[in-house]
């Protein structure tokens, strides 16, 4: 029994992260407007205020961030930006302060997604955001010490928001948000560090 | 004979790869206090004040940028976004800006560098930068129009750095910057796009 806390609880994935570890784990379920407490992962206070009220932890998993849509040739830099501070900055931050909360031979687990390595129309935000987040944990790994470990999972379309998402993904598989939560069980439960599991 | 700015032109790669232009191209240096122009690719007027003066180009390469090096487990998110507002967002930033001041066919190559696939101590804001760098391009690439191309050269330690930054790369073989100059050269003057060019 490990207490693990899920930011981004509400979603899609982090739904299915909840109801793969609830049976095994303590599991404390974090959103930006829902769950058990509240964090903006783009706001220092916030997510140090998150882990002061949380207290020692032995997981991290975030599920959660922003990115920007659009189209390259009409894209200005501050629209770049949108993804670099919220899905890419923020979750850094959540590893960043949370470790510092995390006792020995925890574990931290961020999402990016297959957009690193398979463009689509109107995502070079999300491509450039996944990519660098998939590089963080490979360097963040090698210098964890107390027996923390660090991974990414890198999970495609999810079944479940296929309807919103799919014409935007021509041509590509979708899996079930229950199948990628998987990925968060074996970065949790397993002995692995520095990886990125992709679920395509 | 191609128009072709160099942003980092003073640079140990910058100078490479102008040598390795100028007896076949009309090369312009960039610098941030050197070359015949300058720019601060951390600041949007900067940038949008450099190409409106510079006007229409055939190529725009970048070699500069900053990063944060320092452990992971004493970093914080604002050391973090460092890279992310100079190495990554400035070039971005060129690249966004100075499409709209290609020529048809033109080109831009950004730099990332062997970090985003090799981890190092202290490393992990490079490891971080230089990936969302080689996703950035990989992306954009299928979005330009009008034949534009957007390349990355990816670099090993350059012999030149090695007495300053070989410590910090222990067992990596370094290269000359005339040979990173060559991947340049191959963005430039070769069709391929979306392409991270490793010279490792």
């Amino acid at each position: 029994m490990k207490k693990i806390v899920v930011i981004g609880a509400s979603g899609t994935l982090g739904k299915a992260v909840v109801d793969n570890l609830a049976g095994r784990h303590e599991v404390i379920r974090v959103g930006k407007t829902h769950g058990e407490f509240q964090v903006d992962i783009t706001i220092p206070e916030s997510v140090q205020a998150l882990f002061g009220r949380l207290g020692k932890v032995d997981g991290i998993i975030s599920t959660t961030g922003q990115m920007f849509f659009g189209p390259v040739t009409q894209m200005r830099a501050e629209d770049f930006a949108i993804g670099l501070n919220d899905k890419l900055l923020g979750q850094v931050r959540l590893a960043l302060v949370g470790q510092h909360y995390l006792n020995d031979g925890g574990s931290i687990t961020l999402t990016s997604g297959i957009l690193s390595d398979q463009p689509i129309h109107a995502g070079a935000n999300a491509s450039s955001v996944n990519a660098a987040l998939d590089g963080f944990v490979r360097a963040a790994a090698v210098e964890l010490g107390r027996g923390l470990r660090i991974n990414a999972v890198s999970p495609t379309v999810v079944q479940e928001s296929w309807g919103a998402y799919g014409p935007f993904f021509p041509g590509f598989e979708a899996v079930s948000a229950a199948r990628v939560a998987l990925a968060y069980q074996r970065s949790v439960e397993g002995p692995q560090t520095g990886q990125v599991y992709r679920v395509w």
